[in-house]
């Protein structure tokens, strides 16, 4: 099997590359692995071509799609706080960019049969906010950002590309994954993995939102697994519009505290709470969720806050 | 009161120029009016300026927007059927050249307040095919073709760009503009049209759909009424999202060719109906249709049949 992995070098883009060398894809083997991104990860492991470049590049974009490919992930993107901050920037890569680099892909697999399976990663930011009192596969499609807005662009134009049989795209909506690396990612949710990182080292830390601050997370790991799946599901299984959001563990901010504590042997008391108004209504205030759909084309949480917990920690 | 007038060569676009004209906005004198189209029409009134080009072209659209205007109808798109047919053309001018025109004309306007408000004639196709039994503003987004797709991701656009204070935008979904020109316009829904034309002219039509067939439609006046509303609307009127499904009525063809015989005095026997299954299920099948956002923002269709022919048979 031949894979293209775009974002490589992010979070979840090295441990996906690494899961795929590791396990191969549905009980396939992986014979190349292309990893593009500015700098992707130099990988010890003969099947792995690096691309290292600006996807909005169409030269870049040549590269990667040249030699074909079998599935093609696509999580490079703009985050959501850079794309606030340069919206043009974000059209430019999370709109334009994607695009281009989606048909370049399509054209490089012309003529193969099945069309070309994409999987896009999507975020609950399509969403928008603020959210109703329970979010289902019904909830209206709304995004209030810059970076949700384009990835909402992006799914209903993959949706065309799907009908036109230009591919096979999959796109699933992330929640916030579990735990991040430690240290200032930049991103306005890190508290979420920053606790974990504070209570295995046995060190405190103040919380920015409250105990009871409801939160959606998965961990990487599991992440990973949707995304795996996301590559061979059988597209009949997908609803109309080929985009699910993914089912995420509802947690209270306390809860993840304890079951940290509980798993790292240290004392939840490390943990104090200071909440910021804004990052309680941005981060703290998530709805009941129901993924019926995404539940039916074999999508999953973690199950439970101790497996979530054990899960992560297992890739800090 | 200066103004930017997009597709002004179309069929609405022309007449929505010369009520401009005729009678302003909102009680407002229209000083300029820039007509842009790959051949704008002549109208012979010093107030005219004609732009011909392509939008997609960066020179074409710097002209438009230079002189700056207090509201920009962007009226200009690749048309359904020619968008199935060349979904990259679609994508060029209906999706890539829109925002780019958009982006531009905010550009030139920047620092300037109110931030210009932006007329953008979206399309029912948004809400997909086949539609539920009720169609209302809570009905699902999910486009079944490009051009509804492109329109759909325009819309989701133009609400980010509020939000960033770009622009003021106001997007509004048409659905079947009556009477279209006579002849072959290549629409597949010139049915709806060409009954007028034949009645008004005592001709027999077969009309290929069934009497019983349901369609949406407005009259062409009722639609630029709904135009020159959208161009002073408070924004506040305006749900989230900022795009609105308009009010049409929901007729049955064979009271419609009642109607038309009735004012025009002809024989609604000259109608007869061999309908095309593929017609009537893509124009015949509308459900009935609820739009209170549109209603609370003022918007409103024809009120009744006959008013809709009398309305439609003006503008013949």
């Amino acid at each position: 099997m031949r894979i293209i992995l775009t974002g490589a070098g992010g979070f979840v883009g090295r441990h996906l590359a690494r899961r795929l060398l590791a396990q191969g894809l549905d009980g396939r083997v992986v014979e190349r692995l292309v990893l593009a991104d500015l700098d992707p990860p130099e990988l010890d492991d003969i099947r792995v071509t690096r691309v290292a470049g600006d996807l909005s590049d169409a030269g870049v974009r040549a590269r990667l799609v040249a030699d074909g490919a079998d599935v093609l992930f696509h999580l490079a993107a703009l985050p959501g706080g850079a794309a606030a901050r340069d919206p043009a920037l974000s059209r430019k890569v999370n709109l334009d960019g994607t695009l281009d680099l989606i048909e370049a892909a399509a054209a490089a697999h012309a003529g193969r049969v099945p069309p070309l399976r994409v999987v896009y990663t999507s975020t609950i930011a399509v969403l928008g906010h603020p959210m109703p009192a329970l979010v289902d596969d019904a909830t209206p499609l709304q995004p209030a950002m810059t970076y949700g807005t384009h990835k909402r662009m992006v799914e209903l134009a993959l949706d065309d590309y799907r009908r036109r049989g230009l591919v096979d795209p999959v796109a699933i909506r992330l929640s916030g994954i579990l735990a991040r690396p430690g240290g200032a990612t930049g991103l306005k949710s890190a508290f979420m993995s920053d606790v974990f990182h504070a209570l295995a080292a046995g060190r405190p830390y103040t919380c920015p939102v409250s105990p009871a601050a409801a939160i959606w997370a998965m961990s990487l790991d599991r992440c990973v697994d949707n995304l795996l799946h996301a590559a061979t599901v059988d597209g009949a299984l997908m609803p109309v519009g080929g985009a699910v959001t993914l089912p995420a563990l509802r947690l209270a901010m306390g809860d993840l505290v304890t079951a940290i504590a509980r798993r790292t042997g240290t004392d939840a008391g490390l943990v104090d709470y200071a909440p910021d108004a804004g990052l309680e209504a941005a981060f703290g205030a998530h709805p009941p969720l129901s993924t019926p759909a995404a539940d039916a084309a074999g999508f999953r949480h973690d199950g439970t806050v101790d497996a979530l917990v054990e899960s992560a920690l297992s890739t800090l």
